[in-house]
């Protein structure tokens, strides 16, 4: 179900509860227009992480907690639910990080309230991570950010934005260059309208833009997101990141990953254990209604990638800036 | 003026002369439609010139021979027709290699003679790349190219193409992996199609994708042109390449340039002399008529980067392989 929405946007956030509904900023159809998505049961909620109305792994998180506490307050069978939305999205860990915390904690609490405990404290720490994060920013940092880790793809906050949006409230002078990012565009479409929001200045780039500014020294550190972290300090994130990495590092320019520790699978030692989603060609083949690509010519359209651990200069935790050969250490 | 055409496109050139007019496929159209843009006069050669009718370093240079001798044939002050043709775009020096050819030789020779001689001058220095550059293709090799260096970028056989042309007709099975090539997608919209024609397996992707395959072993070598290369081996070329160059070194992947001596400024000592157009911020806010960037957010728009030297295995040239501490012995 669709509803327009024209309020102001700029304390909505990404993914919340209300009146039995999960409730969703649509972020296909941002910068064109604010509409909201408002899911009646977990089919619903299903559906708009595996159509991505909403994505980032801490959002996806958040949903699908939401998703089990509807769920559950519908009498559902919630085997059945668990599974269902395990299947939404192969490579954001804060999924199955979200299911498995509402799986153990729902005897002892309200579902509801157990979601939105969990919301809070996604919330808090990506608060968390702005103020740590913000301690790396110096006067007149010009930050590259590729996709889209803003409030957006966590609830508020954001992860990769958090640092730049505390920098900013610490009256900082910054500039952030933003990476389009092909094929979706999370980078033209929704991180440049979150900096809007903020007052943040920035400009677009397309993505084939970002290594001839760091090689003409026009990037002071990078800041990325996070979908799912190995224990080794590997990483997976929206499918270029690993080609900023490799350009800081033989550019010497910090490279952070920011993201909430729920982001790191414990389970897994190295990056090359993640799995990785294929999605659908029409994504790259077309922009909106523009065709790009030829019907006849075929298109491959893998959603992330892993940037080994040797190209990260930290991540940026709620715990602090964390190195990551101590990513093992940490505890969830 | 533009002229609807429908016959075969197999065997069409980028750019020839035709009863007087300067003739070109439109490169804005293609794959959507095949349209021929017909050139009365110079001012009309600079606009298609400029607004990309044609592009590519060699084929720009053909395209201001033409001029020149159409201007010759129509008794236009030449200087001015000179200086006109010489403002179209910055970056690429066959342009200006073309205009001192014809300048240096006009006295001696039918104008319109001399800019065919140039022409066929370029097609068969072309065919000697592909031939030399077949040499390092091996059976089953998956070549990754970015931009569109093709028969469309010189009038035929391309210059990183002619090699993979060349190995299809001696029966190696090649892969090609197309970069898409924001912001004017010259990847997903005439490399592929170009391909297509000569039937030559690729697949289309996000240019976030490359460094990736790289990374997983998916990808033998890379193959890019050239839209001006400086003495001591630094290029410039559509912007991503200095990506993909240094993702190239990173994983121990060939890297090879595929250019005409030509396209060899030899005014000049290193890449940071090289002068980098800045275009239209419209064409990353825009594909087609998609807007993907709200109207309040500003965009950056370099059309091309420089690739330092130590990046290149080596430039593939109508005389062999060349690497990059010897083009400055070459001789135009």
């Amino acid at each position: 179900m669709k509803v327009k929405f024209d309020k102001t946007v700029k304390d909505l956030k990404a993914v919340w509860f209300e009146d039995k509904y999960v409730m969703f900023i649509d972020q296909r159809k941002i910068p064109d227009s604010i509409e909201l998505y408002k899911a009646k049961d977990y089919e619903d909620v299903a559906y708009a992480i595996e159509t991505m109305v909403v994505r980032g792994a801490p959002a996806i998180g958040v949903a699908a907690a939401y998703g089990i506490a509807q769920a559950a307050l519908q009498n559902k069978n919630l085997d059945t639910v668990f599974e269902r939305l395990k299947k939404t999205r192969p490579t954001a860990y804060d999924l199955f990080y979200a299911l498995n915390y509402m799986k153990n904690n729902m005897k002892h609490k309200d579902p509801v309230a157990l979601a939105e405990e969990y919301a809070t404290s996604i919330i808090s720490k990506c608060e968390k991570i702005g103020i740590h994060g913000n301690e790396l920013i110096k006067q007149n940092d010009r930050i590259l950010t590729h996709c889209n880790a803003g409030a957006l793809a966590v609830v508020d906050w954001g992860t990769a934005l958090a640092p730049m949006r505390v920098a900013k409230n610490m009256n900082k002078n910054i500039f952030v260059w933003v990476d389009e990012t092909r094929p979706r565009l999370q980078g033209a479409r929704l991180t440049s309208w979150e900096l809007l929001q903020e007052d943040i200045p920035h400009k677009v780039i397309a993505d084939n833009v970002s290594g001839s500014l760091m090689y003409r020294k026009q990037v002071d550190m990078v800041i990325v997101g996070a979908d799912r972290i190995a224990k080794n300090g590997d990483f997976a994130n929206k499918i270029g990141t690993y080609e900023k990495a490799v350009l800081a590092k033989e550019n010497n320019i910090p490279f952070y990953v920011a993201a909430p520790i729920s982001t790191i699978d414990f389970s897994i030692e190295k990056g090359s254990q993640i799995p990785i989603e294929e999605r659908d060609e029409n994504e790259v083949r077309y922009i909106g209604s523009c065709k790009i690509v030829d019907e006849m010519a075929q298109v491959y359209n893998p959603a992330f990638d892993v940037t080994p651990a040797k190209y990260v200069t930290g991540f940026i935790t709620e715990y602090g800036i964390i190195k990551p050969d101590k990513i093992k250490d940490l505890k969830q």
